[in-house]
């Protein structure tokens, strides 16, 4: 059993080394550098502990926890171009230092370069790891174009919200859990209650993250508070805001959004405060983590060998920045 | 035994159906329209022949060829974002009807519902199917990366031109051929055997197509003529006939290269014929169709076996549309 820090040092051992052929430089360097601004790896990280959560780690988690990072950072590089965000990490993204061309192509071999690492692992397990891989890239693509159809629609629920949720954040980090879980010989009860908790500890995570944007300290947040509300994103926050309302705070708010003003981002703040969004926000932040430990406690192992994962969800969802 | 019509006929009935779910519809509805918009289906007939070279059809390998053809749409859509195309065969390309964002990750779909038709077949195939599918995703993306890259340079040789359409055409029709042997059970002999076969027959492909953008019959090749002289596109005749022609020719070639006008292409190609180019491209032709056979033949079935696919080989490569 290893601590988040210990996996996290030994996966950098393994998987800090070029991933591709240096030919086409055209091509592989765009990927190379990409990996390189990093992260917290915290999905590979995911499906290790999911696989020490039953037995010893086996030799081929590396591999799919390694896949799964390539996936990541597939979905990442198109979601930039998508997005068009210049910056990721502080560092130019693909398509603005390559080229939009070149950054779709980039993803793409990226993605395959995951399914080749899939194909390392021993056979009597790859039906199960790729249908769930696969299962779980297309959810996320799923996730990302919901995501771009809510940027054109006025208003979505919470349900809808939710749904996107799930599908562009939760399904990933549960699918990690799952596939480590596979690796380590959990049976499919066992393998469906970690798959319950990590989609949980998702959506709580996404309810922090949208929450940071409003109400965290700039400097602890590391980057710019407000920019969900600038951007007018349909956020766990503002759907809620408009649910709880009265009709002038509404009249107000959407008068708010369609401005560019300075106090923009500080109006609209006020206005979540005063519909007390920020303490819905932590009551449901709090709820889905409560959920996500009633399936972890469900899992039939001894408890010892959940502290880790409970640890690494404690830090994510509490998590000031 | 099947010829390619009745080959044909049997995979639009296995093929034609939707491949996605319904919702989201805003993502999946492109990727039926784009699979809807056809095509000769080329690609899956090669595996399904490459099978049937060695042994009955096994059911498995209609998934096989329906996950190659997914795998060349999806590099379609990709690369029609790439070349900025408005139109595939007379229709309207995805990012051009759906936007670019939506063209993305259609073709992002389109690769992960690829690999999970891969996961259908017999587990004991399946490393090294993927395998070979992986390999071969890449090598494609290589090629196209290559084939924008040329786009900047000023000239390429022979050499590289080869190499990137190896890349971006050929291991494709080699990789099909090669995936249906290995679902027939063929030895590694002839398993490389029928790839080369592919490769050097998607070669002879490629100078019939080149050879008929600038001395196609307009009205048999369906599309206008010269369309790769107009863009500059560096095929295998520009390169040959900078590499052959006279001082005072080549300079007249660049200076058409650099015009727009209404003769640019009557006049380049005029200039190919003056070079020879024309006769050049058509001994290069046979000459790789000729290599293609020799490995055929090599191929260790009776020849009865191999008929179909020797019939489709010179139908695509004396093609005149």
């Amino acid at each position: 059993m290893h601590s988040f820090e210990q996996l996290s040092s030994q996966f950098a051992d393994y998987f800090n080394h070029p991933h591709f052929p240096s030919v086409p430089a055209s091509l592989y360097e765009p990927n190379e550098y990409f990996l390189k601004i990093g992260g917290k790896r915290v999905r590979p990280i995911l499906c290790l502990m999911g696989n020490e959560l039953f037995d010893d780690l086996r030799p081929d988690a590396w591999e799919v926890a390694a896949a799964i990072e390539l996936l990541h950072n597939f979905t990442l590089i198109h979601d930039d171009i998508m997005d068009k965000a210049p910056l990721r990490r502080g560092m130019e993204t693909v398509h603005k230092k390559f080229g939009e061309s070149t950054a779709i192509l980039a993803g793409d071999v990226m993605l395959v370069a995951a399914y080749d690492l899939i194909n390392r692992i021993d056979v009597s397990v790859l039906h199960q790891i790729l249908g769930l891989f696969n299962k779980t890239a297309r959810e996320v693509c799923e996730g990302q174009q919901l995501d771009m159809d809510f940027e054109k629609q006025e208003m979505v629920s919470q349900q809808q919200y939710l749904n996107m949720i799930e599908l562009k954040t939760s399904v990933l980090l549960a699918a990690c859990l799952k596939m480590g879980a596979i690796l380590g010989g959990a049976g499919e009860r066992n393998q469906n209650l970690i798959y319950e908790f990590g989609k949980k500890m998702g959506l709580a995570f996404q309810v922090q993250d949208d929450y940071l944007d409003a109400f965290g300290d700039p400097v602890k947040f590391g980057k710019q508070v407000g920019g969900d509300i600038k951007s007018n994103k349909k956020t766990f926050l503002l759907i809620h805001a408009f649910e709880t309302a009265s009709p002038a705070q509404q009249k107000e708010l959407k008068r708010l959004l369609a401005t560019d003003s300075p106090d923009k981002v500080s109006k609209i703040v006020k206005l979540f405060q005063e519909c007390k969004v920020d303490e819905w926000a932590l009551k449901l932040k709090n709820q889905f983590l409560d959920e996500a430990f009633v399936h972890l406690e469900d899992v039939a192992v001894i408890s010892r060998r959940k502290e880790a994962l409970k640890e690494l969800a404690l830090f994510l969802v509490k998590r000031e920045y």
